[in-house]
């Protein structure tokens, strides 16, 4: 059998205070020696499927080619199915389980080709209890196709079509002309994510007011955070091109009381700060 | 020399904060550039020897072949030995503390063949300070090992014997029928594992009574957690074939203030919620 | 070209909560699939450019030859340059932004050779936003410098007299014999690293008063933590060559509400425990 794959991708919920991501790398490391295991991240929120969907969806078009391992799975043991998902003509495969997880992921890097329901054990490892799929069934497969077993031969194929989607929420122009987003997601220095594409606000202006349930703050676009200036509230576009909620070494989502899943409306307003507005520092554009 | 082994796994309370992991493998990829390094985890709360033993000890049927660093050492820098202890067949060596810290898992793997007090100074680094011996003693007593040097070079040979036992709790059936328990471990998903074997629970029934010292709560068996039903409390096999006091995307351990360390007992009673029990909802067993 | 490092060092700030380590690691897989990548550590506080310059000092005699991948970039996206530093006469690079970060680190290992400004995008990632240049810029250069690029080639050649300094604190003893010292670290088992080399101490003896602005303790040299005592304040030779402020399974720092940049002072007293002194537990020294 000719080696396929030389890289498995690798995200989670595990966290790192146990020992779940170790025991998968230790597996791995048995059934594939060779193949080199990228841990992409494995701080998703327990059980937080939409928030393990979307960080892989952000880190979709950075994926070395290979087998991708996600597990987000508060339903391990029940009757959702383990699946394996080919994309991007065959370069990499997403191993985990049907919940919804590989949606967003599935869908930027062209939709699936093929997919198996791992319902054939033969490449399982035998398992002293059921809730641990990532180490008896999925790291198991993952290295099997590394190896070369094909796609076809880990179960029964399924259409592509009856995956459960993933769910990703599209922002809105209202009437009045404000924006409606959502935050997708809250990183590590407290920016705020929203599903708004940079060229929406660029027919809209430059200055905003965000209305998040009540509190209204303005906010101006910005090209990086040392160019927010103190206390005030910026729009920027994000690494991943995106735009977000930040403020300037401060923690925006914090400051504002955001999470992820959160909805807020942009108003744009006129090129000035609101009278009575919640922010007093003017924002100097370079 | 013949190079021996080709995977080191490690283990540690260092943390993710500080560099203390990555100067450790900084220090292995020098000294033994092509030995793969699988971290199994580093979050052990600090200084939590029994914490650390039980992780390796879970681990264990799982590990890579090769040597194995755990270091959890409160008592670096005293009179406790560094040692290195070989294990089945000499498919493995321990490197560490002897605290105890590897007593549950030289058990699981059939307890040990040879060990050696690293009491010879030639294969450690010179030490800017006598408190991190996981990357003065314990890393390059790794490598030299990895690289072929044999056991007996490291330090004198001592009787396995004498090493600190690791301690492992038992379970116990009272006279009144009531199964006396301990939580081995409360992981990130706050599932709370216990020192019974299903076996145990298979001659007492399905519905049992938790005590956690004068809280009364009843608890179901389930085999995975959708299975629990909501508000519920479940008795599952775990991922490493123990049982474990669960709820459906919850975190038991914490709605009920289980740490790991606690006794509860487990009395049988009736497949009917008891009357006046702490939970209202039934739980159905698909 | 020929291959010029064989492994990359990578410290950031970017935590494991969210994919950004995950998402470097992905692109250097696919830029240079040989080389290793050591993670020294990415729990430097957000935005703490002291903290991860001290860090990588600490490191810097025990790093793997190689390319340094540091970043702790509040100002990313603005006018800090970022740059590659090379060091010990090419045996490594610093790859990452010019705010200091790497000067304590550059003076640890003798100061900077050649330093340029990456200007040049051609070795750059094209990017959906300029706020990873972790990503875009860094992961790619040292790629690049892997692969046998020559560093004059990734940009316009400075001045490394030019580059921002790092700050390293400086101790000193007053006119009254007491030692003016500061809190470099606190590390994640609540020790607290002093800027203050043992030899400091030699001089002034071996029982101290320390003044916490206005909290007054009395602190005594010990070899190891075991050696402090319960209750009791320890001054130790860490692992790193400095003194730092421990207890025997605590967390020092937190005791003694110690944080990272906290000045205090240790004044030599007699052999004795301080006449009303905030320690009432006698050390024994072994």
């Amino acid at each position: 059998m000719e080696p396929r794959y030389d890289t498995i991708t690798f995200l989670s919920d595990y966290g790192h205070d146990d020992e779940f991501v170790g025991v998968v790398h230790s597996v791995l490391r048995q059934l594939c020696p060779d193949v080199r295991v990228v841990d992409l991240t494995h701080g998703i929120a327990p059980f937080d499927v939409r928030g393990g969907g979307l960080a892989l969806a952000r880190a979709a078009q950075y994926l070395t080619p290979g087998v991708v391992i996600a597990v987000v799975d508060p339903g391990v043991g029940s009757a959702r199915r383990p699946v394996a998902i080919e994309v991007a003509d065959g370069a990499a495969v997403f191993v985990g389980p049907d919940n919804g997880l590989f949606g967003p992921a599935v869908q930027m890097v062209g939709g699936a080709i093929r997919a198996v329901w791992l319902n054939d054990p033969e490449h399982h490892l035998e398992s002293p209890g059921p809730l641990f799929d990532g180490r008896d069934v999925f790291a198991p497969v993952a290295a099997a196709l590394c190896n070369g077993v094909p796609l076809e031969e880990l179960g029964e194929l399924v259409e592509p079509a009856g995956l459960f989607p993933g769910i990703f929420p599209l922002s809105e122009v209202g009437d009045d002309g404000a924006l409606t987003a959502e935050v997708l997601w809250v990183d590590r220095y407290g920016n705020a994510q929203l599903n708004v594409d940079p060229t929406e606000l660029d027919e809209l202006g430059d200055v905003f007011e965000l209305d998040l349930s009540g509190t209204r703050r303005s906010a101006r676009r910005a090209h990086h955070f040392s160019e927010v200036g103190t206390g005030a509230i910026g729009l920027v576009v994000d690494s991943y091109g995106f735009i977000a909620i930040v403020t300037d070494r401060g923690a925006a989502a914090e400051d504002l009381g955001l999470r992820a899943g959160d909805q807020l409306t942009l108003r744009p307003i006129a090129d000035e700060p609101p009278a009575g507005g919640g922010v007093t520092t003017r924002v100097e554009l370079s």
